[in-house]
């Protein structure tokens, strides 16, 4: 099967995404439409994307030093596979058609995107930062900030970041520590948003510097000082703010003035080495500017509300992390796929013992291969069903009903922490088995599994660790609105599994998945039986891996059960389609939901074994 | 806890080593002895590896050529590192005096090697193969091909490579295509073993070509024609040969002819970058030798019994393999306990929630750090705890009582597929958690954890994959004898368990352990019901899998069966050391045995999803 075979399958067959023409604002879309662009986004991450992906690893960035300063060079097809998926107009593909867009539906959008994953997040992977950058403008932003930034970014001349973390402050953002002061007397009248000063140093930020776009927008978390000049702690204190490097006036045109943010070097990275990933100062006076200290930035959204504004982009970009996880993963199961079918080793294990004057089989034959082929298919088109299903709720939050539209709010609130970690962690585990169907030729930097496995290695780590995931999960989204969001999944997973009760060949995985949500509710409760936080998150990430495998069994469940019925009538290609789903259902409910157990049982005790380890015993 | 500490406790409290003296063979030892070899060892190490582990995987072998041909250029510090080693006599530790060994017994001389492995393996980490061809040759050689070839191999003058795998023939051995026809017809003559001609490729030949000594001894399987010009299918036709890269005389010093062994290729690794990797072709008259093709070669033992004469290194291989996964996985420990000593990040998750107000935190402070630390901990040192155990019983082997002997024996046969396995997969996983504990810093090539990772990730690979092993253990170990080895081994583990349940702090762990065996045992029996090798063994990697932790269950018991009672009056640093085993013993009991219930669930029932998997439906 074609990896277009199953988006297909998951877009029209199980999500019914032709039928979102009959809303308004695709109601110039149909399934040609839809398709169309799937088939030119497959085009250009095949012929300008997926053949340059070693190449943006082998080649990873440097820096050059010029008379313009430092800047980072990348390799010429990382610069043209940019421009090209700019000129496709997919920074924009969900956005109005007034600001430039196309008005595509957010699930339609990430599939398409899922090409250039799919071949490899190395080249000009950072175009989602760009559009993440845009579209949060374009919720917080002034009517001014939206025409001269964001819609500069969704045309693809103005590229976009985001800058939280600093050198000190990685997951505790509530220490950041870049301050922002207004700007002179001054400061309130600039048409682009209330002027401040920044000074800080940002750490991790990808594409913090190139030459892929004219200009590059950081949106940059800072604190505004209080009366006695002090950082006020906490989140509370933080604001967000647009720092371009290169000033840009009202008209959107680059006023010729370089803002003070300067590159202070590259992190050398294990891997996804295409992205050049920065640490950036702010403000220090090597690019003084308009004769006083510190970067120029514009406020967006109101002064202490820049995390609550950030997270807008950062649910965005977990999603796109899931989504990018989940394509890596993809990538090494098709290339494993490939080899297997074609690398001869072994004889069947039948009941008469090996005869080793018989030929080879291909090693796809062997039981174990199947078994890796088939673990990485449940995790990867598991992932991918996942990933689309929680676009279709941001569709759903935009364009539904209003009770339609805040129970996907909901949804998309509990499921955000899983979309983001669950590929991360299982996506690189397909990865691992990639590496294993190859042997030794795995280990090579021959074949692309090895690089696919480096790549994903990042994925458990940025835009919030799988332990920030997991405090999120089950300190805030489990607990919030009195279980309210967990209550609304849990439904949405009943109504899957009644009706696979109806369904004899599914009765036993619909019996197995409300097993699961049993235990997996024991859990909960058990975990804040006696309110306290230490007890109860001692334990987030074993609790968070168990309900991201409960929440992919009623995904593939509910797969299965739109697979099943089309089983009657459908061509031997259609068939093989079908049978491929049922079978990595099958898999994920006999190998992988059982495992659920052993991550539950010390969430439910909230065993204390990890939080009274005494440093000294380690 | 240095690491020190913990091998003193498990070599000294743990194993009772120090009484080896009372055996005849080691009675020149004692404590004192055994304590000084491995401070040179750790010093060693320390000094002359450690420093250059990352040189060696950023400066990774390439070929240079010149007027005596093509040869692998290493960085200096390899050769000073390997020189060192084999100036320490560590090379024939374990050998008789009058070999130019120490008569240390295994158990020292793993102990000892284990501070190399720790400080990475990309420095000279082939000496492993210079022993183990050496040791082979000193159980199936020639008194000759011993002081010849051996004895300069133990000396350090010679380095040993294994040739088994070719570009055709990983796994599958029994298609190896390399044949040696006998040389002329005085072949029978020669005093240093029946002499032939081979020909043929061998792929992924660590340490296949380098300048680190005076000469490369393969040790090379290769097929001997039948009568019809035939080879003989399967691996009764295989035979083992000696073929230097440089001739060799009967007084052991080099004629000044070059063999016809030809470096075709390096490949080009993920990680173990610092041990060049090669293909080799072997006569295909590169290097004419005695005016006639083929390389020479010295049949080892008799013709046919190649395999089993080469499986005396494999299974050495096969446990020194484990001890490098485990070293890799104990050097990230550590690398990640000092990090999270010393990184402040976040607040305490405390009942009245976080204070930004208060200074952060050292994130070891973390329930989460700490569950990452103790998984490793576990993982590491259990693993430890089992090679060292196995190196034990190969002392018991061949210096115990014929019944101990045939025991231990026995017992190496069981364990070995799962000291191979099991620190691959969790030294590996041990490494990924040291990353995440970095963060974004883990990630960068800044930190050693990236590197330990990408070198970890071959331990699954090389020397037989996972899926061999699970082949062995499932298939052949479990049955041999009429299940007489895991008979065998479940005894001592019942041994283990009533010891634990008279110890109320570890009655639960015994109970534990004792549900576990029989969840093995109805496993293994239900794989087999049906006596068809294609039901029992397509779930064999599960069950590895779940032996695996069964045993380190067993181990970690019997551990903290010998911490316990020392507790009792143990100075404050001991009580840590102690406390230390005993936690890491409950997180195993607690959140890592209940793992074996998913995969033994499919072994039982003979799932058959992936075995009936239709390659059309992938």
């Amino acid at each position: 099967m074609s990896y277009r075979q199953t988006l297909d399958f998951l877009l029209n067959d199980w999500l019914d995404v032709p039928s979102l023409q009959n809303r308004e604002r695709f109601a110039d879309h149909s399934a040609e439409t839809f398709a169309s662009v799937l088939d030119s986004c497959e085009r250009l991450a095949r012929d300008k994307f997926a053949p340059f992906n070693r190449q943006a690893d082998t080649e990873e960035p440097r820096v050059v030093v010029d008379h313009n300063g430092e800047r980072v060079h990348l390799p010429a097809a990382s610069l043209a596979a940019s421009r090209a998926y700019a000129e496709s107009g997919m920074l924009a593909a969900a956005q109005d058609y007034e600001i430039g867009g196309m008005q595509l539906p957010c699930v339609v959008q990430m599939a398409a995107n899922s090409f250039f994953a799919r071949a490899g997040g190395n080249v000009a992977g950072g175009a989602m930062l760009t559009s993440g950058n845009a579209n949060l403008l374009m919720v917080h932003g002034t009517p001014l900030q939206q025409t001269v930034f964001a819609k500069q970014e969704f045309a693809g001349r103005f590229a976009g970041t985001m800058c939280l973390s600093e050198p000190q402050a990685g997951s505790s953002l509530s220490d950041v520590a870049t301050r922002a002061t207004p700007d002179g007397d001054g400061f309130a009248s600039d048409p682009l948003g209330a002027r401040y000063r920044l000074r800080g140093n940002k750490m991790w930020i990808s594409n913090g510097e190139h030459e892929l776009a004219e200009n590059i927008i950081h949106l940059v978390l800072a604190k505004i000082p209080g009366p006695d000049g002090k950082l006020i702690p906490g989140t509370r204190g933080i604001s967000l703010f647009i720092v371009p490097k290169k000033l840009v006036g009202p008209d959107g045109e680059l006023t010729g003035e370089r803002n003070d943010v300067a590159l202070a070097g590259l992190n050398h990275k294990l891997g996804n080495r295409g992205i050049p990933n920065t640490l950036l100062n702010f403000g220090e006076g090597k690019y003084p500017v308009r004769g006083s200290n510190g970067a120029i930035g514009y406020l967006v959204g109101r002064p202490h509300e820049g995390l609550r504004c950030m997270f807008h982009m950062m649910n965005e970009a977990r999603i796109a992390v899931g989504m990018g996880a989940t394509m890596l993963g993809q990538a090494g199961y098709e290339a494993s796929l490939d080899y297997a079918r074609n690398r001869p080793q072994g004889r069947p294990t039948g009941t008469g013992g090996k005869d080793a004057a018989k030929p080879q089989i291909p090693i796809i034959q062997h039981a174990d291969i199947k078994r890796m082929l088939l673990a990485q298919k449940s995790y990867c088109e598991g992932a991918l069903a996942l990933e689309l299903y929680c676009a279709r709720l941001v569709d759903e939050q935009r364009t539904g009903t209003p009770e339609a539209s805040a129970d996907a709010s909901l949804m998309l609130e509990m499921l955000t922490p899983i979309a983001k970690s669950w590929p991360s962690e299982w996506g690189l585990e397909a990865n691992s088995l990639a590496i294993q169907i190859h042997g030794g030729y795995g280990y090579t930097r021959d074949f692309p599994v090895e690089q696919y496995w480096r790549d994903n290695r990042l994925n458990m780590i940025h835009e919030g660790t799988h332990g920030i995931q997991a405090l999120d999960l089950l300190g805030r989204k489990v607990v919030m609105q009195e279980g309210a969001g967990l209550a609304l999944l849990m439904a949405r997973m009943q109504r899957t599994l009644e009706q696979g009760r109806d369904v004899p060949a599914l009765a036993a995985h619909a019996s197995a998945l409300a097993d699961a949500m049993a235990q997996l509710r024991t859990a909960t409760r058990g975990a804040w039986s006696t309110g306290q936080p230490d007890e109860a998150l001692a334990n987030a990430t074993p609790y968070l891996q168990a309900f991201g495998h409960v929440v992919l069994a009623w995904i593939w469940l509910d797969v299965a059960l739109c697979a099943r019925p089309k089983l009657a009538g459908a061509s031997a290609d259609e068939a093989a389609l079908l049978h491929g789903k049922l079978a990595a259902c099958t898999y994920f409910f006999h190998y992988e939901l059982p495992k659920i157990g052993a991550w539950l049982q010390v969430v439910e005790a909230r065993d204390a074994t990890c939080r009274t380890m005494d440093e000294a015993w380690f």
